[in-house]
């Protein structure tokens, strides 16, 4: 039922899944409207089990403007939480949500819980590189908008995990996303989770990494607060579209030569920004540290990018993400090497003292 | 004696201002270093007050590694600190650096201090829109790492006084940036900055703005701290770069025709990305609430990057800026209307009551 669209956007991206991916999907909320929107597209709803589109009734709606944890457990019927519910249960694998992020988190919280050593998920997403470089995972990016400096090393391990386990990158680089690559730099927070992520042999930590350092061959797994990583991933994408409209600006005030010249390279142009650089190629963003597969979308997602998100869903599913993730923060955890209070505090110590003169 | 370059760029700069644009300027160093640099531009120091460049010696230098208050209070004779200095005395108008941020800043606080009611300055920095629209102006954009909120809302009366005194807009819009619109979003320093600014008439606050808002037509004064400023605005670079990276790269694999079509819109690129979206077309951005004239460029600044901040700093002298600035939060403090304790408290304590509502 969320997405700025509503759920017609949402559905149509399940029945294109199912017709060109053969992947099918239980479409949670409230059940006339989603049979209704269903019948647009020729389909029926099938029972649960069965290969096609299943409409699972729940009765409540969470808005963006609902207070999200609050919301979750007031609103016991809510399609959110009854999605989550639903794979608890077996039902289903995967939870796709274009919804409130908020939501989706707590209802992943609620239901689901964490994975071991995981104080909250995150959100992971990808980020273009140039050429034929894999891109860059970018996490938190829009799950937690207050971060403490254990999370943010949490977020580091996550990331480096979810990059071996999606077979992306062996050895990932981790950098932290800062105002800039001397170590003096950074705030409070950063600076904590600098000086834990140094002590940390699992991880391959390069330190700082600045904004325009993102899309460059820098490293490949980059950690920040939730806050800094939305504002982040929508400034990123601000800028393709600011130079979008400026060349469409140009163009149509411009000289016969330059339309021309814009003709003749649109197809480029197409591969560029429509492949590459748009955010509905990937569809959707994992909430990792969940003992569930859960996808974020976009709330503006289109119905290619919720198909996409589920394509996200079913790799995550059949590749054992959440297994994997489990497994090695597990096994960090046995051997001793995992991030613990114990650990934090020690370093927050060593680093107190030392702040005094970085101050 | 800063920027990632070392002086010969900044020497260049000043020199390419006093050809090009009659500006002349006092250039703050290692004497011998400099003289040496300058005989490689055919030109000799000439006495203070005479136009052309003056060398000034100035035996410490303060890095990008210095703590920068230690480092000013300290280093008596760092180039940084001997430049306010002379601003202070009347030798010099305005203070244009690419050095270290942070000693810009300290150098800044200790020599000038700040005008009535602000507690620190910040950067204002200028994002291109689409088209003929004027910029919208991002401050802070590096001065201060952790902010307050109520620091928040001196960036928000200092933009709007700063849009008005430089006749870019009368009653520019003013945002918070965030993680979404709602006003349910943004972090505990956002969600009470958002608080106050509802309550002050002298400032047109539109609520939280995104990150992908900044190029479009939704406000003209956007706040935010200065970590998540750098962070915004390096993060639009590096979008920049990897789109001109990519063109690039299809360029060279491409077939005959998109190079055919690229070299048609060749000018257009080059309006677009060396005029409009190159940040040394601005050269640098005013360090807001000073008591002089400062202005600071990118640690990358080249020679034209170093001529442009000097002609913005020549426009800041002549358009009696910090008079204008001082002026407004002057009579706003007259007027009881200014920002202060008190009603921080009190929208404080209010948002506190609200806030379990929020939460």
């Amino acid at each position: 039922m969320g997405g700025d669209f509503g759920p017609s956007v949402v559905l149509e991206g399940a029945v294109r899944a199912f017709r060109e991916l053969g992947i099918s999907s239980i479409v949670v909320g409230v059940e006339a409207e989603l049979l209704a929107c269903l019948k647009q597209f020729g389909i029926e709803s099938v029972p649960s089990g069965t290969a096609g589109i299943t409409v699972q009734n729940a009765t409540e709606v969470i808005t963006m403007d609902d207070a999200p944890s609050a919301a979750i457990r007031g609103k016991v019927d809510s399609s959110i939480r009854v999605a989550f519910e639903l794979v608890r249960k077996g039902e289903g694998s995967a939870v796709v949500s274009p919804g409130n992020t908020g939501a989706v988190m707590a209802a992943g919280l609620f239901v689901s819980g964490t994975l071991p050593g995981i104080a909250r998920p995150a959100i992971a997403t990808l980020i273009p590189r140039v050429g034929d470089r894999e891109p860059t995972i970018l996490l938190d990016s829009g799950a937690n908008t207050d971060c403490h400096a254990h999370q943010l090393v949490q977020f580091a391990l996550m990331g480096t995990f979810y990059a071996k386990a999606i077979n992306l990158y062996e050895h990932p680089r981790v950098a932290i996303l800062s105002n800039g690559t001397e170590s003096s730099k950074g705030n409070d927070i950063t600076r904590a989770a600098y000086a834990a992520l140094t002590e940390l042999p699992v991880i391959n930590f390069v330190g700082y990494i600045e904004g325009r350092g993102l899309g460059k061959d820098i490293a490949d797994v980059v950690v920040c607060d939730g806050f800094i990583g939305n504002i982040t991933l929508k400034t990123m994408e601000g800028a393709v579209e600011l130079i979008l409209d400026s060349l469409r600006y140009y163009t149509s005030q411009s000289l016969f030569r330059w339309k021309l010249g814009m003709m003749l390279a649109k197809p480029m142009f197409k591969l560029l920004f429509k492949e590459k650089l748009d955010p509905s190629t990937y569809g959707g963003a994992p909430l990792l540290g969940l003992r569930d597969v859960a996808i974020i979308c976009h709330g503006s997602s289109n119905a290619r990018a919720i198909m996409n998100a589920i394509r996200v869903a079913k790799k995550s599913v059949d590749g054992d993400l959440v297994e994997k993730l489990g497994g090695a923060l597990t096994h960090l955890d046995e051997v001793g090497e995992s991030f613990n209070e114990a650990l934090f505090d020690r370093i927050g110590k060593r680093f107190e003292k030392k702040k005094g003169v970085i101050k």
